[in-house]
């Protein structure tokens, strides 16, 4: 079994630590294959990261071939476009993440980068179903690129913000933000003394699931296919026919 | 890695069936055991079945030491409490169908039995998040021991109204809302030609994904384990002491 | 007229206070009796007490023949199944008081023991539909058989956090959480200058407003009468016939 | 006690209609007065009429002590502002019906006159928080005093589309949308074997209930008196002084 | 183009201040008439308020002709009446400012006068659609009439309000939530940094893009034109035939 | 004042026919740009076209400078993005009709091209809030494209599905869910007797009262500029410096 992570920033080394992370809870058979686009932004923090990001997921998954795949940024660029190009399943990591936090948990807070980030949290939260199962979007004002440069210090940040959550919000467990956060969740984990989860992991292990289960990207319906048609100028090798 | 499928009602026949269905996608390393409780009712097809087979799911969970554990009834009876009593994941088939679904269909509708479980089954759309994921719920009138007796003509039941379901419900996928039907499954998303999803499996590859991924249930907060107290009469043996 | 209250915890004393309570407030025409379970948690304190405690609610119902029956736990246990087994009114006495609070007021907050039983009230407050009308559920940490042990400790603590909601939440008015508070609805009322509501007592005037209505619980539909069936091992005696 | 019931359009016949309806309900001790406004529309089907009959209603309170108001019109017109003048127990008829069937079922729906109705009845479901236990608001076009002067003719639409509703719309009870059904909702109980209920009596008997708790409309916060002030030309005789 | 502005308190300094900030912003076609009704509360900070307030209304619009209608007062009084009352658009201020708000920001809270006024905001929050766009609704404890007595300390007490808000709600904008705020909106803007809504003259602005469209409210279903029929009383002068 | 009118797919034929819609009621200071992408699908018709779309509409937005933006596809594609880029504001067409309908009716429902789509509405109705303003989500089943080539036929596809909705949907209006039906409108208006509203007039006209008001998006938030960043390959003309 073959999965693939796309990590859809183009910083190579938030790539590698997120297969890093996989790699770890990979099941036997796994094969892991992580990469990031060519074309796109060093990180995501915004709308206008996101929207560009997205095509470089698209890219990436019509150029290989994988049994499932991964979109690892926390705010799941393109993942229902993603569906359509394939009937292997795509799991987006905030998506992952939500799911595995209620199902050990009834209440879970989000513990994030940049405030201004919260609202694409708050859109996955309302449009996958989790929106009354999180008591919390919290910031730590990381800038996504902190994660990779001084990881003691956006550590303390992430982990004083955790314990805030914890005293005050009600909760069960705690749902990292982003993806460049997959190297925090065990250590988080055991300093909380309550579960800390990484979307990254989770949404290998439940690629694994859909593979397992032989369950597949519905071709029926609004996830077909997208209708072949002429695509122009730079998008040109986008076109399909009938 | 032990899972424990636990069938809340006490046909052992439907114990076997599911533990079958779930061999077929249980990963190598996957130990599977399959029980039922001695005390309950025969199938469950009220709020009351429910009530009275929770009982047996939490004795059980108490008695066996497992690595997870699996409802296997799609009212996900003492799904809550189960959680309680352990830090090994417990996960319910009803919820487990409903996270594949909406990885898979951006809207689904279930096909059950009996009408009157229908209310269970919206009542759990509701608390998980996938209210709106759900275009409809959708009976046969089958009772659930009519899967066992007379399974061909049961099928066919089934597999009409599924056909409803493809041609007006708009949707992409389809969830099975009895344990009975596991077997039901394959054959009906080939026939269908659209994805046919059965919590039994689902929830044993989501167990494996959690196991995987060393998360356990919460701890902390509302699912800690139940405060030490006296229990008296015919539950005295559920006594805990502090 | 006879309203059953059934105390679904076997603490004796419990049931008597809320029995008291209930007959200052009992119309003339009205018997009341209460009871509790033979067997079960001395208090209900988590899911899995709540899960226990159904048990002894039902096998109360279907014992003792009443008008209308009273579940007086604030977790409403078994509620749903009671009203399978009985075209009498049955009602929880978190949902009475719910019910009033809504009638009197349009914002309240709910005002419980251990904060573990949030969620329970949380996931009430969802399925009645009074999720908004809640603004926000507070626990005292106080276990329920404080209330039984050291009522003026109790009472004082209660009062702290009823202020706190009157003076923070923007309410008109607050739901006692727990039926072992039901000895201090009134004086709290008093104490606050708006009205705080315990369920028993609310519950108790329901029941006697549907029993003058001649209205019972729907058989038409999800809450008819259970499907006949066998019971097996220690639940045999469940058994019904067709 | 004294409950007073008023009809907020001017039909005397309608008012003396529900008047009978309540008496046979009401408990030995409760005096019923039943009355309508000199001012307004002799029947209530917009949301214009329902502006205009609130003032009725308000001034009709002002004018006469009484222990507890009925608003006897499925729009609950100035229910809230009904609140405001007073602390005596306040209830609209669709807001006592909506609690009562979610109290004996759990889905039901609602059959009413005019189509255009159906709005009001939707918004109060939704400010209520009974939007998700209604499955459809159904209108049999008969206008309201319709039910005054053909009052068998009425009967058979209206029975006709209860029928419907009991056939289709997978519910345990129905809620009559018009004060002027109060006489039907036996007959249509017998005749159709689930519950069908009219508002009328059910506020009345939940007045009773709340009279008979002690339970006052709060005074703390939103529901509070309004403020002191003047008002001029037509509407000077309802000016207040701190 | 003639647009109508009507203050439904008799206060003309206030309607007065509300036409000067609309006349600032009408294009050059708009002819801008602004009044207040002869009879009602000279400002409206209750239930009761609005509801007498919204007879001014609705005798207003019947008795002058305009291309559209503004209702100046933040609860909306009598809006969905007044629709049924003419084909012309009618736009409430509240309604408006939430629109706007939402079109330019994905979050914003509501600072308004007295605290009980806050639930009107709530109610039609829920009632339009943008519950989940409101972050907070946050009241100042200024009466009505304080903002045209005392304008410099009203400004100066919503401007500390609507700080707060900037720095604990995490918003991109403020719905100011009287119609006598109007003048403070564009001061506020500039002093925040962020902007700062009135409903006025986003309710003017909308009301010549409405008529500019050709876009008139709907005749068809629930806002057709109230069924014709008799008023008796005070309100005679309201009956029609059919 | 200057208003772009930004078609996302690339068919100048919709471009120019949505630019003659607009024009017809563009107030007359207005100056109206109509363009498309050099780069993208020729119709949008699924999550993918969507995304793609998404980055000629940015290049554009960031190319050219106008007071206020329209994006001229159901979809909204690149909205919230495109908020981030400028301070003008920017509307969506889909967005904009529904806060129409919203204000002259109660209810609505949408008339689309393909069912595929239908999704992409349901999306927006939730995130904008009029989920349960919106009745129903019809399709026609036809391709965008054929809104360009057989126009009559076209025509009348729509016209019977937007008179199965007036009869069925208990709706006062209709959405149309394409750009390329901006022809439509006005014909079918007239047609029906009830409103059909486009979104590109609509768009167009708010976009205007926006800029009357000196309402910019916010630029405090969420929706500030993008952080600075460098992106690579093809994208690298989108870096930005701090």
């Amino acid at each position: 079994m073959k999965i693939m992570i796309i990590n859809p920033n183009t910083t190579a080394s938030m790539t590698e630590k997120m297969a890093q992370a996989a790699r770890k809870v990979a099941a036997p058979g796994t094969e892991l294959i992580a990469t990031q686009p060519a074309d796109g932004p060093v990180s995501i923090e915004s709308h206008f990261d996101e929207a560009i990001s997205a095509i470089g997921v698209l890219d990436t998954i019509r150029e290989h071939q994988a049994d499932a795949y991964v979109i690892a940024c926390f705010g799941d660029p393109g993942l229902l476009a993603a569906r359509e190009l394939t009937a292997a399943p795509v799991l987006g990591i905030a998506e992952a993440a939500f799911h595995v936090a209620s199902m050990i948990s009834t209440r879970f807070s989000v513990v994030t980068t940049l405030a201004r980030t919260g609202i694409i949290a708050e859109h996955l939260l309302d449009q996958y179903g989790f929106a009354s199962h999180c008591r919390k979007v919290r910031a730590t004002d990381l800038p996504v690129l902190a994660l990779e440069e001084d990881n003691d210090s956006a550590y303390e940040h992430l982990y004083q913000e955790c314990l805030l959550a914890q005293k005050e919000d009600q909760i069960g467990a705690i749902v990292l933000g982003c993806g460049g956060m997959a190297d925090m969740a065990e250590r988080l984990t055991e300093a909380l003394g309550m579960p800390v989860i990484d979307g990254v992991t989770a949404a290998v292990k439940f690629a694994e699931a859909l593979v397992g289960l032989n369950c597949y990207t519905s071709r029926f319906g609004d996830l077909a296919p997208p209708p072949a048609k002429p695509f122009i100028g730079r998008f040109e090798y986008l076109s399909t026919r009938a």
